[in-house]
């Protein structure tokens, strides 16, 4: 890691908003991170709260110009409803702060200009940036984690929607007698293709496959199996990990087809914390995509696993401000 | 019906291709219909269709010129799927063609800029153009008739994705244990929302009813009733009719509430056959999404019935090539 933009085209500062931390760097425009740093999330909502984040970005900002860094712009990525427009996040499912206007904070704070938007959009733009999308104008990005996020991009710009809150991909249905979801309706993409659901699927399999490693995992109890396990499991070739891998992969399939209908993607990336198993599912998936999908349609789509991993957060805030940026320029 | 370009702008050729029939006018920038003429689809394939397809062009274009009209461009919008960038008619599923090069054609035969998309998409450039979506620039636009088709704008563009094939909104899934659709596959937003779907859940809804006079109009056949009969017999307060329009709306509402998770539109507009009864379904429709999606998504988004009724065709034709030569100046 160094300490001086190597390009001489200066740095952003990304931000990753996430439940419980806030991941913050400096990224050059080939996506380098600099310098970085990691922090407890504000828990509280209101004024508490925006003085606390404000703070935060300040304390950061001086750090980093202190080293010599020519910080040019922020990009916030941030779990939740984003109203784009406005700057604002709305409402985040796992932190308890309603309509903060984030971007306005980071503008006052640091005089530079600002860019936000919800963390699948952020981890999609990340891709675009230096990812599995670099150069490509029409693709799919699906983060698979405790929840599934979507980000879109259609003709080369973030498909963001009238009000910015486009690309829930992750509450398409697709089974509507499928479990009940977090947002309250049922058999959401987001119920059947998180880490949870890979668990939920695995405690289906090893009730006909007692055998399983899975269930000593679990302590005996298969209604503790978790995702985790499930790719340890499977790691260890055992063969209820596997198919519940398989069973989870057919729904998976079944969202990425839709998408493919509705987008004819030149690219479907797939991220978050459950594809970093990837190799244990993404044979899986495309075969469910080409049994499912309208063929002159879903052939020729690539599928592919993100090429991110743990920095996916704050290198795609940092692509969020380097896209901004030039979209100003524009 | 007047014979001169009243603003002096010009007109376009619209030109609808259908399974049985080709429609063409010239169009001026208001969407006014100058002249139009309707002639059977030739029906076989290879040299002598683009020989007769040629030839019809290029008869009306002289015809619209003999008339004193300044033909500006040509727009065609076609049944099947279409290489936008090709500007190809890859297949169509009710019309014996296969790879009909149709924009070279009309582009060697007229010496005019030519631009080609299918009819869903033609269809919604037309209610942008003078339709129910003037003015916006993210909508969605439902095409429900005998099949169910889609067009969508994204930032004030048509999405088109990477090959021009994107938007097949009809074959998202709804239901993967639903009815096998035209594509093959199970339960796509086609096999629920199409006219014949809706004569199909009316078949389900009098086995129940048998007062229903729906059976006489299908003469005592559940399996003989059409989405017409549904809707005459809605119109006379038949109950099962009424039963099936909710059903039948429910499913739409489900396919609508997917759509605007995904696109977070300004409006979604519903065209084609079924929707000149709208007034017997858009408030159950209206319902179904507001129960089945997230509040804070589809809270505020319009659902609304075409404004092109009969003339969606050639208009979103004309419509086509309005936009095209508005992006080639941009």
């Amino acid at each position: 890691m160094t300490v001086v933009c190597a390009d001489g085209n200066g740095c952003v500062l990304g931000i990753d908003i996430g439940g419980t931390k806030i991941a913050v760097a400096a990224v050059d425009a080939g996506g380098e991170m600099l310098v970085e740093g990691e922090f407890p999330s504000p828990s509280r909502d209101g004024d508490a709260m925006v003085e606390a984040f404000g703070s935060l970005i300040g304390r950061e900002f001086d750090r980093y110009r202190e080293k010599g860094l020519d910080v040019r712009a922020v990009g916030i990525a941030a779990a939740g409803y984003i109203l784009q427009g406005e700057g604002i996040l709305l409402e985040s499912p796992n932190i308890a702060w309603r309509m903060v206007p984030l971007r306005q904070i980071a503008v006052e704070v640091t005089g530079l200009p600002a860019f936000l938007d919800n963390d699948a959009n952020g981890a999609a733009a990340g891709e675009r940036f230096v990812g599995a999308a670099r150069g490509v104008d029409d693709f799919v990005y699906l983060t698979l984690g405790t929840g599934v996020g979507g980000g879109v991009y259609v003709g080369g710009k973030p498909l963001r929607g009238h009000r910015g809150m486009g690309a829930e991909l992750g509450h398409i249905v697709i089974d509507p007698n499928g479990p009940v979801c977090g947002c309250g309706h049922r058999g959401c993409l987001e119920v059947f293709a998180s880490g949870t659901a890979l668990g939920r699927e695995a405690a289906g399999v090893v009730a006909g496959d007692t055998d399983s490693v899975l269930l000593e995992m679990a302590g005996g109890e298969a209604g503790r199996i978790t995702g985790k396990m499930v790719s340890r499991a499977a790691e260890r070739g055992d063969r209820a990990a596997l198919r519940a891998y398989e069973i989870w992969s057919g729904y998976l399939g079944m969202g990425i087809v839709d998408l493919i209908h509705i987008f004819d993607p030149e690219l479907v990336v797939l991220g978050g914390g459950v594809s970093e198993s990837g190799h244990l599912f993404i044979d899986s998936v495309r075969r469910a995509v080409s049994e499912r999908g309208i063929a002159s349609l879903v052939e020729g789509v690539r599928i592919v696993l993100s090429e991110l991993g743990n920095e996916a957060g704050v290198v795609g805030a940092a692509g969020l401000a380097w896209e901004g940026i030039r979209e100003r320029v524009l």
